[in-house]
């Protein structure tokens, strides 16, 4: 980790050095506000996806907005999470290994803590953790809904692992993990809509069947920040995963959002990087490449909107395509809209936190590299 | 960052959490030394990339065999190495605004460091900051030579800015920076040998230039892993800048490496990482996602050289394709060769060292993160 922070309390923005990971306080502030606000008075429970900020700052935020509490990926996410205050925490993912496990069902000691799980023998192995600890656990099957990633199949399958749930002496059957991930970045309202409407239809058959099979299902649980609203008409889903609202990203900004009736998320986080060399006429070379902006869902975008356009990132360096723009002399300084807001957040130590220009807070990303 | 790392000392592999970077220390250590070894009686100086590992353990070990200082592309990294030891940095990429040039002023009273410039007004901050600090910088002219990134053109332009260095109260000239960056993964032999044969044309230019300018040159600095036994050929190089030999990685191996007389540097550094899904007969989910490794340059490769491969990488999850490929069960650990190593490294707080199937270290790795 860097000796000093790439900022100081009181420091104007232009002071701030680069690369540096910025929020904007005042649009993510107003992002924060605008998930509750959109859900109006519909009786379904909050509970944002941490994996995007990996910051009790926000967590606690989140939930001082009527979140049950947040989701995580990984156990020692978690950790860092309930070290800094947050008392529910669902791990939306298999846990799988006897140390992982081990610390899951201590954490459970000082939390409530939820896990999932798509294996007859994992749950076995959670069961046993469980007992070696004390505790009980709440566990959620995880159930395929169109991702192709994790999860048994809806169905039967599902039922199969909720009663040896129900049955583990030291384990409760917490409900369905239903997320459609692969959904969320389908740019047309209507691929969307379709997704979701048919991953509802699995999680209303797979809950019939358990009704059926005398389990209680005590909630559905999925959603992300580009389907949410489709979650909510669905009347099947109980609880809102969404993460990525409160930043938003040049990967969603692609989403087509028209007559999607969802709120207009604004972009709240940025990479603020500095021209650090301008020798041809064409182009310009900013200090923040990958390793500053993650580009697995395509390059960073320029926030002025000008002609000129970030092209290529080599691990220290962006290089920006100028198309005429003017401006870009060495030491200018821009902001940068990250392609993925999640994995660029985790290449940093600290949120730079800015209102009406100034640096107002320096929030650690506290779980930043908390990958087990 | 984590609460906890993923390993003790002495534990055996299987026992380490996931994902975890693990470096084999046998590997490594024959890889260190074939560089040198590889010199022979050459007459050339080795200054080893540390933007590679980030990390005064290795940094030590590179000076150990020889090399007379480690190159950094920012004051950051710098600042974390010289605080580890390391008693002399080049910082192979402009530096530019008040705040950073301050500090690499200040670094300069602790250890040997160098900058490069490609920039008048540039030359003129940093003369500034060197008079501020009271001490006197030494400043390379960054060339392009083929890369078309940072640097001024070879021959005059270089020229120009020399004299500028020279002539400046608080600077020295440093010489020549003239890596060529896009000729490393150049598939085939031959076109990485042209491509340095273009380079080592231009500094050969520019260094006649100079001279008959009457500035001495020091020296002339580049090189990479995939093409410098070209530089050293060229005999217009003074030092070698490689990085990546210690490790090697995904993106590396796919080089055509035969007929290059370059040693056989061999995969080191690995994700390792555990089977946490396997519900479908055609797919498995591994833990180690995008967060675990950088997909900048390909997918990871999984090292057994079985017929699986890892085809898809979301954030906190990889799918391996099985082609038919048995095992991989839930709980089953593998390691994967990183596509790219130096934005892997930069997503690890430790690299878990393996020596006989057991952990033998723990290093930090210090630097991570240092972007500014």
């Amino acid at each position: 980790m860097p000796l000093y922070p790439p900022a100081t309390i009181g420091m104007t923005l232009a002071e701030v050095d680069t690369p540096a990971l910025i929020l904007e306080l005042d649009a993510f502030e107003r992002n924060l506000k605008r998930l509750p606000e959109s859900l109006g008075d519909r009786k379904i429970m909050m509970r944002p996806h941490a994996k995007s900020h990996k910051c009790p700052q926000i967590a606690m935020r989140q939930m001082a907005l009527g979140a049950v509490g947040v989701c995580c990926q990984k156990v020692s996410e978690a950790e860092v999470l309930v070290e800094g205050g947050v008392t529910d925490v669902l791990i939306t993912n298999e846990v799988v290994g006897a140390f992982k496990l081990k610390r899951l069902a201590a954490l459970s000691k000082q939390a409530r803590i939820a896990v999932c799980a798509d294996d007859a023998g994992n749950i076995k192995a959670i069961d046993e953790a469980a007992r070696e600890a004390g505790v009980t656990l709440d566990v959620l099957v995880e159930i395929n809904v169109g991702a192709n990633r994790c999860g048994v199949e809806p169905g039967e399958p599902a039922v199969v692992l909720a009663k040896q749930i129900a049955g583990s002496a030291n384990l409760r059957f917490g409900g369905l993990q239903a997320y459609q991930g692969t959904a969320q970045h389908l740019r047309k309202v209507e691929e969307r809509q379709n997704a979701i409407a048919a991953a509802a239809a699995h999680v209303k058959r797979t809950r019939e069947l358990l009704k059926a099979a005398g389990i209680e299902c005590p909630k559905a649980t999925g959603a992300g920040t580009g389907t949410y609203l489709f979650e909510v008409a669905s009347e099947v889903y109980d609880e809102l995963q969404t993460g990525s609202y409160i930043f938003m990203d040049g990967d969603y900004a692609r989403n087509d959002w028209t007559e999607s009736r969802s709120p207009r998320f604004e972009h709240s986080l940025f990479v603020w990087t500095t021209v650090m060399s301008h020798t041809g006429s064409e182009r310009a070379i900013v200090d923040a490449g990958l390793k500053a902006s993650s580009i697995d869902s395509g390059m960073p975008r320029i926030a002025d909107g000008g002609p000129a356009e970030y092209i290529k990132a080599a691990d220290e360096h962006g290089v920006i395509k100028l198309n005429g723009a003017t401006g870009y002399a060495v030491g200018d300084k821009l902001k940068l809209i990250p392609g993925h807001c999640d994995p660029t957040v985790n290449l940093y130590d600290h949120f730079i936190c800015i209102r009406n220009g100034r640096v107002e807070a320096i929030w650690p990303i506290t779980a930043r590299g908390a990958l087990w």
